[in-house]
């Protein structure tokens, strides 16, 4: 079986690390032109390694084997938050590049076919998701045009910037694939909560998000009586803590919920807020939950509706992801080596975190590994995995991919 | 005694109108290009009312009597918020200008002292009520040093720009005048609401500002378990919805609150705020019932503190207006101008809103006139009085002041 090189993988993390680098942490959100160094430095390392490596029209980099046989695709994505960590989904690149070396040592692994790709923008500077969605055929042109980031800059433009318009764009052809398989940084508390140094992932939980807007009437924050004010924070307030009290008592044991953000126009200390907006979002594997939660914010607008006299809309949500299953196939193969590598420090767990694997769960049996995340934080500066842990994770997962391959054949 | 000519009046508040004009509102945000431009243009017409007028080193467009003896005051301001209505302050500047005007045109006025302001950035954009605060002697040097607005151009920049650098500012010599009045629009609902058409302010609240800060920990909206997250903005609505409930129960019948701000950081749907914050401002005209106020909201911070898991402190109050009181003599000339041109039509009350008299009735007698603000809006484009209303209240005006003069020479 293939034997991972730690010290290399670690060293050339810490290469990839040195692009956007910003305290601990990482600067590196998608098709900013440091991403862009990094998918470049990124090409040449899966060259070495021996895969045809480039970076596709959306931003991609996708290095295919050369091998022949049924390949098995790995992939997580190398841009990040706007204060992001230094793993995150970098860390299953590096792993998918390592198992490709780790491979061509071992006769016995050779001439196994391994892809790896760092899809683009999962983190959503532009569009979600966008590398894995446009390589699963679910995205199409229209919601490309539409797309742009926080400042207004859109995709189109940025992917002009970057040299990459016009280029040759990725598509999944199933017929050639096995598996894809995924690694990534738990970003929750569970493992280390259970004392476990790897988790194999049961399924992607779902998410829906729902921006509600307030609609009263902006006046002086002197004049104004009280009796007489449309106040659309107060309004706000009032809901938004609501919310979190039904949501409390209702919820499931692993749902979470987050108002993330509120804005208040015209936003002055001295002026009554005419308009206000949230954003609310909820998590569960359980959609049926979801649904229940769902009715109860409509429960929620209504009744404030009928208090009034601020009105209250839910706006047509922008995200929806549906929760998806892992393949239970697969799961064995990551617990089996798991339990070799790591006997009895490994659990079965949903991922609370969106990941690229719910869009190639859509065409491919998929499969995702977890290694700890330290005190639970991510996509913040202070983010963390023990060495070991990262090692560790990269050998069992190079051990599963053999071991797909090598018995799938 | 004075006849006001309404034509003229009014001729000339539409065309300060049309600087900065923005539909039915102004855009002139002080020391702003349009602003100056306006300035400009009120010192020509100031000169042509026979003052010695200009632009003073901080801003101030101040036009001086030639006439002997004690002088009136009169002033207010023609800046504006970033979304203001066309008469705000900008109405008891034009009275002032008009009431100069007349006088010159009655043979028992003609020699009256009456001098016209219109004081520099009442509305805060750099520092509130900064021209009367800087002719009653009432702000340092340090501070103005510390001034910039909400883009972080700082006061001292601006002047810089407007050429006013260096200038020399006015500041009160009290032996000069026999007293300040001041007219504005109602800004509220009360004299629409009791069918008047005159206020005479009996005194100005006072306003409290909060800045109340909430600090927890940032984290993944996804994978960060309920129980174990230290959401500021979770903290923040719930507070802020008890202050809604607290002070619903505790305030006076004219007190007023808003909570005007509400920031998240980092402010992402999929990320727990970090840090929140919010203003809170409160307003009487009662001290010890705001001192009251004041404490209760301690007692919210220490119940919040108590139970955890956010911090949460009070940052020292920027802004603190103690209240105001008219001055009784005066309002008894406004009151019989008043009973005059409208018998019956005009009603004494206290003004809700910041005025610069209220910088001024700590070095001179002071006395405000109010003309009834449609629906109560103001600080808003929609803002309006009606033409018939700015005409009587101009006469109204214009007759107390004849008679304090005439009355108190």
């Amino acid at each position: 079986m293939p034997v991972i090189n730690g010290d290399r993988l670690l060293r050339d993390l810490e290469t990839l690390r040195t692009f956007g680098k910003c305290g601990n942490g990482v600067v590196r959100q998608s098709l900013s032109e440091v991403d862009m160094e990094s998918r470049r430095w990124l090409v040449e390392r899966m060259a070495d390694a021996g895969l045809d490596a480039r970076i596709d029209g959306i931003g991609t980099v996708f290095g295919r084997s050369r091998n022949p046989g049924k390949a098995l695709l790995v992939g997580s994505h190398t841009d990040t938050q706007p204060t992001g960590g230094w793993l995150d989904g970098t860390l299953g690149v590096m792993y998918g590049l390592e198992t490709v070396r780790a491979f061509a040592e071992s006769r016995e692994t050779r001439d196994l076919a391994v892809d790896v790709a760092s899809w683009i923008d999962e983190e959503g500077t532009f569009f979600g998701l966008l590398g894995s969605k446009m390589f699963c055929g679910l995205v199409g042109e229209a919601e490309l045009d539409g797309a742009s980031d926080a400042g207004g800059r859109t995709l189109r433009a940025a992917l002009r910037d970057a040299g990459l318009e016009g280029s040759f764009v990725e598509r999944c052809v199933p017929d050639r694939y096995r598996a894809y398989m995924e690694a990534h940084i738990e970003q929750g508390p569970w493992l280390e909560e259970e004392k476990r140094r790897i988790g194999v992932v049961t399924g992607i939980v779902g998410i829906r998000s729902l921006s509600i807007r307030f609609e009263g009437q902006q006046n002086h924050a002197g004049t104004t009586p009280m009796a007489r004010r449309r106040d659309a924070g107060a309004a706000l307030v009032t809901f938004a803590s609501r919310v979190h009290e039904v949501f409390a008592s209702h919820a499931g044991p692993r749902s979470v919920w987050t108002i993330g953000t509120i804005r208040l126009e015209p936003g002055a200390a001295s002026i009554i807020p005419g308009r206000a907006w949230l954003t609310l979002q909820f998590r569960d594997a359980d959609e049926a939950l979801m649904d229940r939660l769902g009715d109860l914010v409509e429960d929620l607008v209504r009744e404030c509706n009928a208090c009034g006299p601020v009105t209250v809309s839910i706006e047509p949500a922008k995200d929806r992801t549906a929760a998806a299953l892992m393949d239970a196939g697969l799961q064995r193969y990551l617990e089996a080596a798991a339990e070799r590598h790591a006997p009895g420090a490994w659990m079965a767990m949903p991922s609370a975190a969106v990941h690229d694997a719910q869009n190639l769960a859509q065409v491919l049996p998929s499969a995702m590994l977890f290694v700890p995340s330290k005190d639970g934080i991510s996509h913040a500066f202070e983010e963390d995995t023990s060495r070991e842990d990262i090692v560790l994770g990269c050998q069992v997962f190079a051990d599963a991919v053999a071991s797909i391959l090598l018995e799938g054949t």
